[in-house]
């Protein structure tokens, strides 16, 4: 198999640093280029942890540089900052995995929530990276729009329902993030006396990842009542989803049909739990009907499969690499 | 006013410190009696924290001693064992104050979820200790039975509501609950290794606090929908609850108005927090609507509002003093 | 006895808000005056973990108003900050308790580890604020300098042995504090994930404690070996202490002995913890000995005990009060 | 290079899953018995985290299996249950590495500490398996004990500077490990109530490692003063060393002179931190001198160079393999 040389921006965040982890040991993607926003510094300072494991320089990321020695690059940008790279890197036909939301929803629904958007040609052919629903576009993309965390927990657990929900009623999605989802960047929410201890809701019907999970499952927005928590944890994410149903289905297996063919899903007798998968790119879900109410309980690790991971999976997509090349299985237990 | 000799049966859990935490400052409780189903040790050798704050032996529990001395016992055992107490107390006119969930509900839903009840006599006397409800029969009672965690941090936050809520429409209460609710036995569940840095649901749809919660508010069993979960902290509570609603009404002026009186119920301009209600006898409620579905966050210490506090209001109310005597203020902030 | 009305400057902060705790419950201390640095707000904005329980306006801090209605300030203010209040208070008769460094250090102590002073004509009447050395001079005190937190936990572990310990031999402190020691200031190492899950010491021999340490006690700086450590608890510190002794004698018993009047040190047969502590004035100390070498090991609620009720100790013998008076006691176990 | 067929006896605990988690991913190294004291079971169900990375039947240890298929075994047992399978796995010419304290003492320091012992004759050959003393040693070993996690963190730190200590002098080891140090068996001190917003010494001076290390390093057990804490993680470990010297050295210099060919010792500029080196083999190591007190900071992870990936490493010398093969490089960070 063909190496192919790769470049990730934004090396500084979480989401960087589980890439770089995840791209050290692959066996076709060769780490070339990595760059944050200052450059002039080196891998191991920035990341004190891979002090010995991997070394190289960071650069201030430079489109050019990456166009004449990489065939793909990875955003681990803020939005807004990602397109001011995809532009010009789609113009010198770097192929991209974008983390960041700018190009996760259409147009109107993304100023609506985001904010003005500056590359409306490269949104419009822009691909969804979630293989569960668009495997097959994602290998002939050469810009994959990376979903976010709470979309993918989420979304993730509902795909296999969707023909037994009841019509127009309310998906309830109660979901729990460690604070790693919060990023590195100091604020009030990430300060430990705030968080340690502690649990809270913030954004409740409010936060900008519940237009986007409407509309990768087609739903109407006003049909997703979405709440977000923060757990005292750095790292994991749990969607409690409750559906509708209706029909007589046995759930599980539903669930264990639906996701026969996919190694990086477990089906659980019992409750998922966050540290299972913490480290890893599965997706355990667990589903418990009673009456009409289906209960749905789908962890991930948010900068894995919710981000790192599962931008990897679309790269090995993209390049024609078996989709689970590489991602991390073993998970941070005990 | 008249000082009241109480005794504290179950002296070694988490409800019994709390007990003893409070009635140690309380102008009117005596603390005459402490046992365990040992004895023969010292406050300080069972609860170390206490060394030096205050000091008495610990007896082995004893009816015949606690009626020669106590006109108040608060029984802080398991179920099934509380009522072995309650029953020759109660012959021998002391009042009582059950932390236990065998007086809370009916023989037939008792018997169903919990075991076979040798008290039925007392049971039919007993009155459910929630002032928000009871508040006047709670005055003239012998026996009060003290209200779960989960069921008070949730009928407190659905109660308000109830006449804008949509018939036979589900009630979802996904609830979250820190690890001291689990008590102080030995248990997989409560492992350091196994809680820490992890998330999970337990028992969903099958939680003994579902009955609960339904013979309180007047509901069918089959609406309410209710999921547990553990949370890595001490302690601390919240519900979130999910509630169909219909008309048009101020959600926040609702909540205002129906607990204006309540000084231990604060209403929130944001999401509710574990811990500015840990270590208080306070509800902190906030409430979002959006179309017809209202989400409500209600957050309480689960071993003081969700138990000892509680239990201590409700002995204040059966000995006329004042409802709020002694109830604690201040939070483990920060 | 008469009310005295106190103002407390620096409300924002931890130790400010452990003040504010503490005294809404004094019998005698009325709080007249709460500023911060802005102003313009209240205080249950300030700490929303108040609200119902004690509410007033926060003032932007001034000299001239806390004069007119107060007898004693607490300045819970950063270094440097701290004098430019002291002085003007000072002049205007205000007693001052000041929580920071400002006045603990002789001049050339103080100047070589913080910075520049400007009151040294206050510096020179200050009494160091720790009543197991000073009660005499403190109550005759107007200005009062309250200890840092880790000399206050480490010089009660040694002082009971001075007289034990070898001449010139090094003093070894492996402290250990809780997140809120380093305040409320976001930064790298109040980041929950970066603390979270960690251990780590900081500014080994370079701590601008030691010097505070080796003044309290008479020692020569080059004796002290200290060599503070974070631990991913909110609150709490422990020094570890291991001192050269000689001649013959039962530590235990020596401990006993030197605290036997004071009502909040614990003398433990079994090692300290910091949660016993934690919420409490108490200061908790187990010493072993093993040949030459003596472990003590000392344990504070770094923002009571180390801060804030030492503060008020402090206050109650300026103002004549009971030494003791309304300080806490009740642990946040479990 | 040839596959080596290895058994792990033991295999619910921690060290037992450590081991399965890296011996997965090595190339020689076939895993082809696991056993723990019951079978009967799955490893999934054994460990759920591993469902869908590796499964196989968990059997009732039997050593005459063993032998049948293996070349060598891991024991991850406690102490005197470690022996039984010594002695017939040795008989059978099964090379052995020991996870428990069984074979790493003298027998007079092993009986005064631990037990009696029953395999005396293995004993005596038994290679103490800590490579940077006795790598030749281990390569040509049948039986290998493996070192406990205490010791290996303080040898390391320490052995750099042996001919630098003054003679006599007290080697001073303030010793900090995460939860998984005491194993996954419920008990007090593993409830998560009890150690979680806490931290305390645990055998202070009686720490049965102790021994371990004035043996390896050649000191009267007198000189070493070890007190060990537990830290509110789950896993990580800090050894806090205070030395004295004599003599002018550059001590980093001395540091990295002396690990100059240790892939998997890294030395720091910064104090080290338990979270760099969880998840991986790394020791990371800092030291600081003032006057004749040297500090020296020691992180490895307890439960992987602690244990099994030290284990791990011993095998490879054992069996003829590179040293570093297949041992975990990438950090539970962020």
């Amino acid at each position: 198999m063909n190496v192919t040389n790769v470049a990730i921006v934004g090396a500084s965040g979480y989401t960087g640093l589980e890439l770089i982890k995840i791209l050290i040991t692959h066996p076709y993607f060769n780490i070339k280029y990595i760059a944050n926003s200052e450059g002039q510094t080196t891998l191991s300072k920035l990341h004190p942890s891979l002090l010995g494991v991997f070394e190289c320089d960071i650069q201030k990321a430079d489109v050019h540089e990456i166009a004449l020695t990489c065939k793909l690059a990875f955003l681990a940008l803020p939005h807004k900052a990602a397109m001011e790279y995809v532009k010009p890197l789609m113009a010198r036909g770097v192929k991209v995995v974008d983390l960041s939301a700018d190009y996760r929803l259409t147009l109107s629904v993304y100023e609506k929530y985001y904010s003005h958007h500056t590359d409306k040609k490269n949104l419009k052919n822009a691909v969804y990276g979630l293989p569960e629903i668009n495997k097959e576009k994602i290998k002939k993309a050469s810009l994959v729009a990376n979903p976010g965390c709470y979309p993918t927990c989420s979304v993730l657990g509902i795909l296999p329902f969707m023909k037994h929900m009841q019509k127009n009623m309310p998906i309830i999605i109660d979901a729990k993030s460690g604070v790693s989802g919060a990023g590195k960047k100091l604020s009030e929410v990430t300060h430990f006396v705030n968080v340690n201890e502690n649990f809270f809701a913030y954004a409740p019907f409010a936060h900008r990842h519940a237009p986007e999970i409407a509309q990768v499952l087609g739903f109407d927005l006003k049909q997703i009542y979405f709440v977000p928590h923060l757990v005292p944890v750095s790292r994991g994410m749990i969607s409690s989803i409750y559906l509708h149903v209706k029909g007589d289905f046995d759930a599980m297996e539903v669930l264990r049909e639906f996701y026969k063919q996919e190694k990086f899903i477990r089906i659980r007798r019992n409750p998922v739990d966050m540290k299972s998968v913490a480290g890893t790119h599965f997706c355990d879900i667990y589903v418990k009907r009673d009456g009409d109410i289906l209960f749905i309980s789908s962890a991930i690790d948010n900068l894995l499969r919710g981000a790192s991971s599962a931008a990897v999976a679309n790269a090995n997509l993209m390049m024609g690499y078996e989709q689970n090349l590489s991602l991390p299985t073993i998970a941070y237990v005990p």
